[in-house]
């Protein structure tokens, strides 16, 4: 303990705030100091927990100039996905729990209102922040809470489209609404797309433009001292009708670029248009992600995510790792079966490290999309490779493909297009807590005509799954893993294709048959082992499908067993409940089936540990024995 | 039949066409007869089907000039939405079944891959024609299908973010891609947004502005005679480094204004870009919904969706109706809501009229949102509203909803925000088909934490439900109900407040209990009718609540029945799903119960009548009838 206080900077303005009105107290000079003061604090909070740093160190400024100049909680300041909250939570009273970020029981590491009054909307996911802020403040103009909502979004979230819905519908209603456009130039990778492009080139002509920009509409909105130069710029420009920025076609007042970094520049540009503002305005404020710990700043991703790590070398104290991801397993998988065939391409939205695609782009350079933070597009733009005789992988995390669900069902299952989904961080992810949960794919996939989906109980499995996709060319076919290591299993040399809709027998036993579909497998065995001890080793079997079903295999264990236990890392609706229709259907339960299936609770479960999260779920070895003995426990009884 | 055929319109030059090609030996005179005698032949053949009529009004000169110019179906034309195509059918081998559209065994209203090799990207639900072409495009491009993707997009459609998504990719892809913006100012409600207004802005200050439009960026493609023009206009202009059209901005060669209905300029226009275009190229056509027909020009909805109808007149041949339409007892009921508390406010995604909001809106401007076909938006921005402590009710359709699914999961049920959904076409919907189906939303809703999801059984329980949801503060809440005319029962005067999570005991019987979700009641009741007639009336409840699921009343009646039937106007997941949870974790399957979950069948259901599909579903009447006999007859046979 004494050795991590004795680490912590020193911080003399910033051990005078506890909330953001403390900061009305402080000189612009204090108000400058207060940012390193914060920012180094930031820094030694993360190297303790590990977590998001490039966002919130891009954003140091920022935060502090908001806090100064608009009062929050009245005031409502919305950060678009959250992560980069952490220096606003230091300013929000949560300074003493900064260093529980993303631990269990601790401090989430997005924004969340049962966490604070002061994270008015929290978030997790990208490119919320426009129509939620846009939401409070048609509130206040019909008589709810007041104060001004004020979205800050950055570039790569930009690209998404209910971002641009927002816009489109924020400028059209034209009430007063700020829109923060943090431009650093990243989302998680390098953002791509045209709006990106454009952006660059709103300043590459010269650093800071303020001139040009206030010429397109915001004269009213500027400090007195620079208004008359850009009246005149104003006059140059006019009689143009089709011109300006493209946010002010969509009816916002640009001002921008500004230095986001530049409290000069800032508090003055805030105060102004708090003063000042009666319709949507957005400030375009260029920042760097990582901005002012080297460490971070050298990493490509502007160190996005880290584990703990050394402030003064920025070494990142990495868990040894004893089996290969599943993330990376894809990835090889699918460089090799695209080696041998030229038709694979593949799909992310903004996730080319996160879903191991960054080694298919390497290898594959032209038949690797990145389409941005864009999923509703990401997946009929597959459908559309698909329609075009193309085998695309759309590969997109569970809780985002969330967000194209509408297209997997219209434009792909429909139309019966062979996409492959590649569902990674499927089940309990961890710290990023529920927001990013993969709990609902199974679900919302299965019921659907025609599709496939799959999940690997092991790294092996998912080598043999990418084959299988690849192999299918029927029809729409989705396979899930989740994040983290595989199991250390032996990996085969190639990928095999299964047969679709057969389950693989894994052990024999009595009385009772666990169906297990997904990873909860080497939970299963677990608990075997437990109960072969005890003389009742249940039969196991994977599904690898939860559709098709493999009709004959459940029937046949039903017959077989007095007891039928469904497994799966997925809410209801999914795998157990379309095993529980067959059994329905084929009158199964008439005669009596001890039948349980074994789902993720109804609750939205808090960040953790995957394992604390299982354990919550009741979805470990222990957990899994004691419902054997529990249906058992019932038999016994009743035989008694 | 002879009185039918007399009706149709002379039409000697269509006559001479079956197929695209045959408009390769056409004279551009005789194509501009063609497009006369394809807009007789449209009105004619849908007032005899009834169906979609102002948006293929609008586009018949395109579908004329595209098929000419472009060579289809190599070549790939999507049509957004799909519901414009009935020219492009016509003229693409589909004459002879024209006046089967709709019908069941006949042409779908949509484009769809299945009925045609020219319909390459099938539609129905808006904004995906760009993501698709984009798709088909690079698959041309790395080997797959070639020809140029042209995807032609009205107005309205744009306003949804996977559009943008898809142009911000096409832009920095930077490859040969056709966007026909059609521009009719009318999605199927007047289109709001500031979108809308930039493309007014656009042509407004004059018609057809080409030599600007062509001066920003676009001299290459314009016919010879006017680019001296051009390029003197794009000199005038040059020293700008920002600036340009919206759709330059993101990376695309912008052509237009041009008059979406005038032959001279359309050819001569697409001929050229065709020859030269090398990277994305949108073309911006101003057209008139319902064009060349009064009665669809002079309609507020210019003719969007008709009955059949008489050429002469226009008057629709409307079936009465003997109840009113759960639409608008919807209207009518929170109308009568919104009356007594000033914080409920509504937003619908572009349906004003389709959901009934339009009598809101009367009532209530301030109060009633139309946020465009923006179905992510509206899902946030409700939240955004509940946030601020408005009752918002998010109106949308089953189908539609499906668009914001990540948005109801992610800001509304985590957050536990309290927004109303007012789910209208649940169930099966009739002659549009299996795109809108609503067979999904109490699946992908019910296993959401903290959710409420009800069903209304009848318009009077649609009143209560309504009631409920406008005094459910605690969390979301969500209720559906379909299209169509309620059952003509008594209204009640006003809505009552349901208690959260209790159904009610609509018949009492023996042996066989039926747990009826939504609107099947009637069928169920029907059913009774003849079970009782055999001596083995069951007991029939309705259900209200998916979740909470009446645990107590659904295992008393699995207790003192032999039976238990579930039905739902929905795919498998939903509710029987949650009922088959709760039994199996209550262990009610231990000692036998006959359970049968009754759900819509596995399968894409094409349009019909909705009687016929639900027919086809086994649905119906009969179809509860011979399921509760045949749960009896196993145990008869049993206990013989």
């Amino acid at each position: 303990m004494t050795q991590e206080t004795s680490d912590r900077p020193s911080t003399p303005i910033l051990d005078r705030v506890t909330l953001p009105s403390d900061l009305k107290d402080l000189t612009d000079r204090e108000l400058r100091q207060l940012a390193d003061e914060l920012r180094a604090e930031t820094v030694s909070a993360v190297s303790v927990t590990g977590g998001h740093l490039g966002a919130g160190l891009g954003v140091v400024e920022l935060t502090v100039a908001l806090h100064a100049v608009f009062d929050a909680p009245r005031d409502k300041i919305i950060w678009d996905v959250g992560h980069q909250c952490y220096p606003h939570k230091i300013l929000t009273g949560r300074r003493d729990r900064i260093r529980t970020l993303r631990m269990e029981g601790g401090l989430s590491g997005f924004t969340k209102r049962s966490e604070s009054p002061y994270d008015p909307f929290g978030a997790g996911h990208s490119s919320t922040s426009i129509s939620a802020a846009l939401g409070l403040a048609m509130a206040r103009e019909l008589g709810g809470d007041p104060g001004d909502a004020i979205a800050v979004i950055g570039d790569g979230a930009m690209s998404a489209g209910m971002a641009f819905e927002a816009l489109n519908n924020a400028g059209d209603l034209g009430k007063r609404l700020f829109v923060v456009l943090n431009d650093n130039e990243m989302s998680i990778a390098p953002p791509t797309g045209a709006l990106s492009r454009y952006l660059t080139r709103l300043y590459a002509e010269g650093p800071f433009q303020d001139l040009k920009a206030v010429a397109k509409g915001a004269v009213g909105f500027l400090p007195p001292p620079l208004q008359e130069g850009a009246r005149r710029a104003k006059e140059m420009l006019k009689g143009m009708t089709v011109g300006g920025t493209l946010f002010e076609e969509l009816g916002f007042s640009y001002i921008g670029p500004v230095d986001g970094h530049d409290l000069d520049q800032l508090l003055p540009l805030l105060r102004t248009v708090k003063t000042r503002a009666t319709g949507p305005v957005l400030i375009h404020a260029v920042t760097r992600k990582g901005k002012g710990y080297a460490p971070a700043e050298r990493a490509a991703d502007k160190g996005h995510a880290t584990a703990k790590f050394n402030v003064e070398t920025g070494a990142q104290a990495k868990a040894k790792s004893n089996a290969p991801s599943y993330t990376s397993v894809f990835a090889r998988a699918l460089v090799d079966e695209a080696s041998r065939d030229a038709s694979i391409v593949a799909v992310t939205a903004a996730m080319p490290d996160g879903t191991g695609l960054n080694l298919f782009a390497e290898r594959f350079p032209r038949r690797c999309f990145d389409v941005g933070i864009a999923e509703q597009h990401a997946v009929t733009f597959s459908a559309g490779l698909a329609a075009g005789g193309m085998r695309p992988f759309c590969a997109l995390y569970s809780t985002f493909l969330q967000r194209g669900y509408d297209q997997v069902v219209h434009d792909v299952a429909i139309q019966r297009l062979p996409v492959r989904f590649a569902i990674d961080r499927a089940g309990l992810v961890g710290a990023d807590g529920a927001t990013h949960a993969g709990a609902y794919d199974v679900a919302f996939l299965a019921n659907l005509p025609g599709m496939v989906v799959m999940a690997a109980a092991d790294e092996a499995e998912l080598v043999h799954m990418v084959a299988t996709a690849a192999a299918h060319d029927e029809g729409p076919i989705a396979f899930r893993y989740p994040r983290g290591e595989g199991t250390g299993v032996e990996m085969p040399e190639r990928g095999e294709v299964l047969q679709i809709g057969k389950a693989r027998m894994i052990a024999e036993g009595k009385r009772v048959a666990i169906l297990s579909f997904g990873t909860r497998l080497s939970e299963v065995m677990r608990a075997r082992e437990a109960l072969v001890a005890r003389g009742v080793g249940p039969t196991v079997v994977d599904a690898r499908f939860a559709k098709p079903l493999d009709r004959e295999m459940i029937l046949r264990l039903a017959r077989t067993h007095e007891a039928l236990i469904t497994i799966e890392e997925g809410a209801v609706g999914g795998f157990g409940s379309l095993v529980a229709q067959l059994l329905s259907d084929e009158g199964v339960f008439d005669d009596g089936l001890r039948f349980r299936q074994m789902v993720l609770p109804d609750t939205f479960i808090d960040h953790a540990s995957p394992e604390a999260m299982y354990r919550e779920a009741r979805m470990s070895a222990p957990d899994i024995e004691a419902k054997v003995l529990e249906v058992l426990g019932v038999a016994l009884a009743k035989r008694a």
